[in-house]
């Protein structure tokens, strides 16, 4: 239930304010090189303390358990680990009656019976997207020339992001946004008939990130107000180049060669200063609440490289599944 | 790769213009009792005959090769055959050099080194989702009181969606639409953790559908402009019933007793009367290209009955991880 | 549940006295040639009218339903499906209050609530292996070099095996027996670590086989009397060649490139024609039963052809794992 | 691959002389309570330092990292993490060039290219069965009355065991064993058909654990000399109980509710004082090895808990299957 991928497969486990979140690798080829600094950007890039993000800041340092010898991967399940140290797990016990708007509270104690780990989102927590970002780090790696980039272009229903990060502070409120998302150096072949479509495969890891509710392909929503013969992407070279890309870089669920573009929204963080109103399931009636705690103006911020992780996860796995990436793994040079 | 499901596991196989297509259901309790009656409904709705879809007609009627005894399920795999009489491939062979805009023929042709089926797309053909409809007509009998209903709200950005048909078949062209679905009565607490959130899962699934390029739960894209105090839905008694529903029914990918909202975009159909242009793949120029063959103007018009059924495979699936279906069916009267 | 492989991935379905029984095969290369033909010798080797063997005769034509393009293999999913025609139902009716000493009639009773087609064990008949033997061909095909060969080295406690038989018929008894299977020219490195090693994916598929009640590789039960120097295989060239062969080519669970070597205990065929005390659940009294039908005096003799059809599906998916076998078939000639 | 299981997944990881090693088990139900305590006895059974087992002690202290709040389980994946302390890593270096007869050393240079991690056999190790013990602890904790016992009945081809270890020491050789393991207070219908069958299930598994070459069920091999009317267990009440139980407790790879009886062989350690001939990958000559390092002498000794661990999966998955296991743990007393 907490893992994805057929042979590059990614677990995840943890809580945010347990011992420990990590993530589990198993099928990662043998052979590929990584030292503790590889994984420094992308971590960097989700993490917090920026303007609009949570004040809790976290080391997030990498502690490879199994899986690496030498700084090498051995074949073996990877095993990367993160302590959580800066918890402030006293904010979240007296919310147990009062559960949060928009958040997994209420849903998650009729699930686990109560028996879940509640501070700060327990197993729900965005901080689980660590393992996310480090999978696709050495996802990254495989993937070579595939280069993937997605960025934050819209927030708050604004483009430049800097001035809704702004308002967003000054009227002390959340806000969401819109990632795009954007692969090249594709071959062409990628995804599997029906089930396993491209888009099926993105969608389930993508829709795995909290706060994401909607992704769209290529002309997504807009296609639906589109004719036939403007949508279709007429093809220009053998190699499968088109003109356009109004499919997103896949037919029929496979990749065509063409840039793989889609976009998600993020919903606004839930946590909000504002008050809200919410039954207290003790007493019965409606209260209301303020959610204390260290929060994001605006988590769309930290979620691209959280897309690109959870893409390049994807990708490694149908390159795996197309022999693409060998068992042992072949650097560049050789 | 041609699969889905945990405990309720749905495989399709067969092609457009081979012998048969086909759905194999494993896992289904045992003791459900269904006629080929039951599935006639469904199974016309997504036929073509109406204004504005293809005029190739398949009687589809199921013949129950496995899984039955007595028209009742077993609990053995279900094996339920459609044949494929009303082909007409000789209007595909001349198109192996020329592959249509917007379909899999490229990617097909590459990924299969031309072994593929190409008669009427074969293995991706839209005739591929009688699987889905016929698994959901087992699926919603095993959710009973749960319901789903998907419709067309948009066709070729109209609401009006007859004058939408008309306006296709004057203009001789292909149109898109978008299908908006609802569950309700469900239960909290379906859906996994991380990477099975019922988002996740139903996403999985709908990208599976031919022409699908864009899903949304709940308020979506819109999602994204608003902020965080807007969209928390406010839970205001104890079963979790909410004032608003922005979250679509779903928070932290599990069900929260609220109805399921999603909406998904269809794009055009690929195969419009509109000449072309396309690369000819043997001389290597570009040449206009009329796709012959019997076409759907508006593909999405069929597509309601398959987002149901495919939905409703996800909800039986997680129903089943739930011990809310056991795998002995208990009739409702009893 | 009733599917097995990870990329070469095989499910059956049918019942033995429903309309078909069948197996699809999920993920075989595109590209494999393949005629009715090439199914014909291990069809028949499984097939009954020897004699020790029922004397139901079924004709066992393979009906090639999807995945294949003039005789060749798509890509896609192949479903070959068998006709049940030689039924004679009516001998199992007034079986259903007197489970059948060593059958599953009472286990299916209780695990699917009477609901089981009961006529000739259902889904739980031997008559099922058609689907190991079938897909079994296919991956023998893909296997190329790679040699399999199963053979009955003991019947009824006796290595003349056609004396056993004589004895059976005349003493009106059903008998087991002994299966050796040896596979040879295989490389080195097939098997996943730990859960996935050869040895448990070999023994995984063959105790679906119906009958099978013990399996040992190498010297199995003997190594457990040895000592570690006599156990151990020196190693005597770089290919890995080793002086014995007590591991049964296989080390740390994965090949090493030595023949696989390993036995299976077929247990005699529970329908005998002995009188056997039985309870009748309806009385609740135990009652006198001569199992009537036409059964095989030793179920062993046409075990070998099922056998190698399970190792061979094990060992397909093994190669296409270590990336051995292409996703496009690639004929040997070339 | 590094996984087992269908709703109770088990995944191990870590290398024998690397940071660490350890289980993730994901899918059990929230509200087991669980302390440290509750696996003392179990992963003492396991340890080493007894008469004819190797010197390296390791502490094995089992470390929450996930998956538990207030020592109960949350329903969240659960990590349990071992330190590797003791280790003498030096051993193993000589030994690049010298594959260990019987060891996986050879093919895992081949199949991981030379990357593995070979100190201490890395990720082939016995070590690794700590994950099976440990996951068996709260699969034990879950099946409630459900009992499995293993215990060593044969060593060096004797009974008295502690006779056959004296041996063993005084002639500086290991020696392997027959561990037989019965599991009593079984419901009936556990099991799925063909693929999953409980035999098929437990062989996979146990054949993850190193070192074992054989499994049998019931009479196992001795079936293979049987007649049908000795073979089968003539029912003898409505609850299924036989009279005999040469079947072992299972029917067309269903649980029939007697007791679940089967043994393995478990070969002589690999590692052996006695010097053997083996080939110099260097110099491609044979050579005089003699294994140093701390070894078993009879690895069959610590092989008991390992087994009830490895069944305990099993059965939990089963009883999950069939909802006899909730997602919510019931205690007992309430």
């Amino acid at each position: 239930m907490n893992s994805f991928g057929r042979l590059f497969r990614v677990s995840v486990y943890g809580e945010s304010h347990g011992n420990s979140i990590g993530v589990v690798v198993d099928g990662c080829p043998a052979g590929l090189f990584l030292s503790e600094k590889d994984f420094e950007t992308d971590l960097r890039r989700r993490k917090s303390g920026a303007k609009g993000t949570t004040p809790r800041i976290e080391f997030d340092i990498p502690h490879f358990m199994s899986g690496f010898f030498n700084n090498t991967t051995t074949g073996a399940p990877i095993n990367i680990q993160f302590e959580n140290s800066n918890t402030r797990s006293v904010d979240y016990l007296e919310l147990r009656d009062l559960p949060r708007p928009g958040h997994a509270d209420f849903v998650a104690m009729r699930k686990f019976g109560g028996f879940e780990d509640y501070r700060g989102s327990g197993h729900f927590s965005g901080r689980l997207t660590l393992g996310l970002v480090t999978a696709g780090v050495i996802a990254k790696a495989l993937l070579g020339e595939i280069n993937i980039t997605a960025r934050l272009i819209e927030a708050g229903g604004m483009t430049d992001i800097e001035k809704a990060v702004d308002k967003a502070i000054e009227e002390n409120e959340s806000i969401g946004g819109i990632v795009e998302c954007r692969v090249s150096n594709l071959p062409v072949g990628l995804g599997e008939p029906f089930f396993d479509s491209v888009e099926s495969l993105i969608s389930h890891i993508i829709f795995a990130i909290p706060a994401i509710k909607a992704i769209e392909f290529g002309s997504g929503f807009q296609a639906a107000k589109m004719i036939g013969s403007e949508h279709n992407d007429n093809i220009i070279n053998i190699d499968g180049k088109t003109e356009t890309n109004h499919a997103g870089g896949i037919n029929g669920g496979i990749t065509n060669g063409n840039d793989i573009v889609f976009r998600v929204a993020v919903k606004p963080t839930s946590s909000t200063s504002q008050p809200q109103k919410t039954l207290n399931f003790k007493t019965e009636e409606m209260e209301d609440l303020v959610v204390e705690g260290r929060h994001d103006k605006c988590i769309a911020l930290r979620v691209p490289p959280v897309v690109e992780g959870a893409v390049a996860i994807v990708l490694a796995d149908l390159m795996m599944m197309e022999d693409k990436i060998k068992r042992i793994y072949i650097q560049d040079d050789e």
